[in-house]
């Protein structure tokens, strides 16, 4: 992949912009641990969360969406089926969508068979961790739950290969952040370690790319904005404890200073 | 409908010490989203929450329960049914009872159907924006999945009219509030913009409403406390951020000043 | 039970360590109130959650898990199959595993049925407060949905007797904590009462107690250790409010004092 693009950003104003003008309706069918972090993150950036489950309703969702986000993290036989539905609708209405495959891998089998009828209705987004972008690439990984424990670097052929297959983007975030659509791929440091220790921000960031991607010339760019912008504000947070980290991050992600 | 009474409110230290005194026990069937943040605001204010779902206990619960709250967010096959059984064991026990029928309309007809059904056992109070007591009422609405883009204003005599067709209290939030049995109508003013960015902020004033009729002689009265609390505690809160702004909304309920 | 040995916390240091260096992998099957303050507290004392819930792969994650918890706080049929599943498979696997059955007792049956299958599966810890105990060893308990109120020091006999039965530990928590093993038993005084009016804490401690007995040769020890955090860090959080309190009880637990 030595003939792949390298991209840093430097402009957010104009994505960050799009999403407080546009507020987006962004419909999350995600795991029941993070509903309510993620749909506050949504608002905190501008944007309006949905998060209805029903097969009878799911679809309907979709029409009105301006994106979704599918995570499978705590998947059921109840939720699986809405989630195959949403995708479907998606596919067919051509609405943005990101896949969360949360612990895909060797030793959890129904979620990986799950992720796998998922990838066939197109994402235009996978966000993962390394283990699971190994994975979900049909490779070797090493996880435990839905901690993954390989790195991103390790993996990034991986990433570029699957976007290349499924002719899609994958952004796959640790401590070190790569946006790839298998040609051009963004890397993004940064970040704080208290990132991982405040459960659902790598869910939340999955609807923020969702919000992101909605309505956009450029998802790519779009995509990797919105990881920037996760890991800035992870950066700028108080971090005098995990309670207080986890709201000083809303709070950094609904004041964010565009300007930078 | 000019004949309507007007009401502003003036006192509510008895109704918030009544909660104080009785601690009564608000069973809740709500959304997946706020669970959390409303059984926390219900033990802010002084009252006890129960949240058990499965059809085989919910008549239970409501046996125990002083009052109790259906939120229709995320509704499921799962899940209706126990919301049916609820509502009809409520109306058979007389325990009052709060509907939230979150985002009612012509977009989805699922839960648009199953809040019709719930409403035939008689809720004591609708608790909803304009879009949705609009679309309950029959009427065209504007709305974008859970967040309504019509005005209470324009839906007062909307509301009105489905007090009185229901024999029921409608307290429709908004830019102002409107409490009405259909005839004597509460107006509230105040509150702010950022309750409207933090998940979880109406559908908690529904539990609170719940909390607030348990055991009260004069329910209207008691809805249009309520939501005086929840304006006044949003009033109050800080606003640095969207994180700091919800934690001090439970702080500024948990310690409100009784003597207003 | 004159003959019951009496023990006090005395150094929590080892315990704490423990989880740090080794990084449990709790496995949780709680309810859905719960699920994100469980999850953040468990990353908060250095320990990793995993929350999966479907049938299909509940087995799966015992096996990679380093314990287990199971909450019935909102059981439904649709997770009961999943939580006798895992209980199976953690005896099967010798996984230590918690129990806290929520609100059992004459009341709500579904679940009290369901509590008592799961004891069959030889939980190593039953984590509730004293209404709960008491109606697991089959004696009268005075409780409203999910809050007791009987007081432990009045249960202590059949904790101890509800432990000798099982073969298990008891830790049952309240004004004062009792720890007991049928023999030996910790008693723990301390706490705040803001400890009871912040939803989740009960159950949260349930998981902490989970993350203490994972890989421990000392079970009794540790999940009394567990106890004894979670008093402390209440009695050390701000109190200006309940919201701030859960934040910053978050804030002590992960930023705990190991000197003590």
């Amino acid at each position: 992949m030595s003939a792949a693009k390298s991209f840093q950003i430097t402009q957010t104003t104009p994505f960050i912009n799009h999403i407080k003008q546009q507020r987006p309706l962004v419909h999350c069918i995600t795991n029941d641990v993070v509903q309510n972090f993620t749909a506050n993150i949504l608002l905190a950036i501008g944007a309006s969360p949905a998060m209805g489950i029903a097969e009878q309703e799911v679809a309907e969702f979709v029409n009105i969406a301006d994106s979704l986000l599918i995570n499978i993290g705590t998947i059921h036989s109840n939720t699986a089926q809405s989630m195959l539905l949403a995708a479907a609708k998606a596919q067919q209405t051509q609405t943005p969508w990101v896949l969360d495959p949360v612990a895909v891998g060797a030793a959890l089998n129904y979620r990986t068979e799950i992720a796998y009828q998922l990838l066939s209705f197109n994402p235009t987004v996978i966000r993962g961790n390394a283990s699971e972008i190994l994975a979900l690439n049909g490779q070797k990984s090493f996880s435990k739950g839905p901690d993954g424990q390989d790195t991103t670097q390790s993996a990034l052929n991986a990433a570029q290969e699957l976007a290349q297959k499924y002719q899609t983007i994958v952004a796959m975030t640790g401590d070190v952040d790569y946006i790839t659509n298998g040609n051009s791929t963004y890397s993004i440091t940064g970040g704080d370690i208290a990132l991982t220790k405040v459960t659902g921000t790598g869910c939340s960031l999955s609807a923020m790319v969702a919000a992101f991607i909605a309505n956009s010339p450029d998802p790519l760019s779009a995509s990797a904005c919105a990881c920037f912008m996760m890991k800035k504000a992870g950066e700028l947070a108080n971090k005098q404890g995990l309670g207080t980290f986890s709201i000083s991050l809303l709070d950094q992600l609904s004041t964010f200073n565009s300007s930078l």
